[in-house]
């Protein structure tokens, strides 16, 4: 009932996807995995929406990329060949969807421990991909290179009905693109050679080393070894994606539409989406708070939030708002902005091309 | 299909909301209500569930309140006989379906401009009740009280089909209880007294003076003039209640059942919920970075979070977490963790009674 109309017919909040943004980004990352041998499995997160998912595919990604059990069977609907569930999954309602979610086409895991491969083993009506996850330097989940990696390897290669598909890591400790992340890509590289070398010597072929982060994305081929990426912003790029250096403004897909609906206190508009519209994960970019980066008003400070109310400090703008009129805000996450919308519109200009639904959205098991 | 189960049958993450705590809790703000002689319109942005506001309502609550007209349609599955919208109605979009939720029930709309009164004038097919919402000290919404008020109600009182019935406020800048804070309260009361006096002489009746908040909810009785109150976290509580001082930990309903999935970095554990299940609301209780409060273990700090991965650091815990084990956390704002989950557990003891979908979620405009 959208298609066809213009922005300003739609109601507010309102989540809007420009498609030639969007379709220039997914063709630069088709472009760069191609030219560099990479496998790109994208991860569908960001999106949260089958008919991307297809859209990527078409452009040559080997598979998608899921967290949940849950938007991995959102995902079927995109008929992907092969997905890979970058989480561990415990526990037996989750193993058992994940064997449906198996039947007819490709499924893997990444995994950090051997009670997680011996749950997966015990569960598996089929054979299952597994990758050992490896902390790089976040922190987070991964055994350490080393006799641990070994020994988890080691543990899921003698499990029946898992077969030990490589290495994935994620190295999210690297916020921006500097001389020393530079750096630091060539030593992992280096690590990354060595962990290839010392599992195939002990028998272990390691077939994909899958890994990268959204400051990386476009540095993946200074990593030796790495041959798999599984970006997920890069569709739609995000305030935080500028701010670490990772696109320009012109590559932000998504924004919030919103309606000014107070400008009772001086200095200040209030608009009609806060943390439940855009989230309340803050700025990667520096000390100052920002919730979003206001397109019709780059010198505004979108500074605070409560659920519905956003606080936009207009201080240092050169023109007035009144009631009723209407900014678009690029998001500072646009993978959790997506999750708190029931639907997106897909815009040409200012017209509606598409309406989608966030059908992976709030999948959290 | 969940009811009768136990909970460590059911996957996770998982909201759970204790029965016997939340009637306390729906029990208590009934009763205080009552002896103060406050008029309760509890705010359902808390909760998101229809069946929620009719037992609110069966307890004694005059009619509810909602932020968007999304959950104004959500909610008329409870049958309210009023129903407050608390944020002012801009766009035709939203104020001819304001019309439709009118049919049958009466409407009252908050709101701070003249140009937000004139859009609902014009719309209006019935007569539409009005709140004048004025500042009084949090700088979000709201006019000054004074000449900017009166000439707010005499533009809304000079309007078609509105009819003023009083003033609107929400003390946001009031964090937490203590001597300070109660003294402002008394000077709010003395405020909302000359209000009421001198938009009287000048002819315009108050018939509602509607505030509060969570910290200052049971001491509402020491406002002077208050006569409503539309508290909405009450129901469930969270951390962010039992660090402004307003309830204790006991009192807190809601907690997210979640499984640790990684131990492999030490010190920590990750469990399978972050910022999509909780929400990234931070900690209002101190400066230290705390996303809820881990029943099993009080000494662990939730100090970090991504979308779907937890770091709870475990160094204080005096024992250790094993994969597939399970915690259940408190989280720190429940508004927004309600807002993300698809549907929540009602359980009585450790068995699960009922299942509710959380429909008035993802209600944005």
């Amino acid at each position: 009932m959208h298609i066809g109309k213009h922005i300003s017919q739609l109601d507010t909040p309102a989540l809007l996807i420009d498609l030639d943004v969007m379709e220039s980004n997914l063709q630069r990352m088709a472009e760069y995995t191609r030219a560099h041998n990479l496998r790109l499995r994208p991860h569908t997160k960001t999106h949260k929406i089958p008919a991307l998912a297809r859209r990527q595919m078409d452009l040559g990604a080997a598979g998608i990329t899921v967290a949940k059990v849950g938007e991995a069977e959102v995902m079927t609907a995109a008929n992907p060949h092969d997905i890979l569930v970058a989480y561990p999954v415990i526990g037996p309602q989750k193993l058992q969807r994940l064997m449906s979610v198996a039947d007819g086409r490709g499924v893997t895991v990444s995994l950090d421990s051997v009670e997680a491969a011996q749950q997966l083993s015990n569960a598996a009506t089929r054979t299952i991909g597994v990758l050992a996850e490896i902390d790089v330097g976040l922190g987070r989940v991964g055994v350490q290179p080393g006799e641990q990696l070994l020994s988890l390897v080691r543990a899921i290669s003698s499990m029946p009905r898992l077969s030990f598909e490589g290495i994935a890591f994620y190295p999210g400790h690297i916020k921006r693109m500097d001389e020393s992340a530079r750096a630091a890509l060539v030593e992992l590289g280096v690590l990354l050679t060595g962990i290839k070398r010392d599992l195939e010597a002990a028998g272990f072929p390691v077939k994909i080393i899958s890994g990268g982060s959204t400051p990386t994305m476009y540095h993946s081929h200074e990593v030796a070894a790495l041959n798999e990426i599984r970006p997920g912003t890069y569709i739609f790029n995000d305030a935080n994606t500028v701010a670490c250096g990772a696109c320009e403004l012109s590559a932000c897909a998504a924004s919030v539409l919103a309606t000014v609906v107070s400008t009772a206190v001086k200095n200040q508009m209030i608009i009609d989406g806060g943390s439940k519209t855009f989230s309340s994960d803050r700025s990667m970019a520096s000390s100052e708070l920002s919730f979003g980066y206001v397109m019709e008003a780059p010198a505004a400070v979108f500074s605070k939030m409560n659920e519905e109310h956003g606080f936009v400090d207009i201080r240092a703008v050169d023109h007035t708002f009144s009631i009723g009129d209407r900014v678009r805000v690029i998001p500072n996450h646009v993978c959790v902005a997506m999750n708190l919308h029931e639907q997106v519109y897909g815009i040409r200009g200012e017209k509606v091309e598409s309406v989608w639904r966030v059908d992976a959205r709030g999948k959290l098991q």
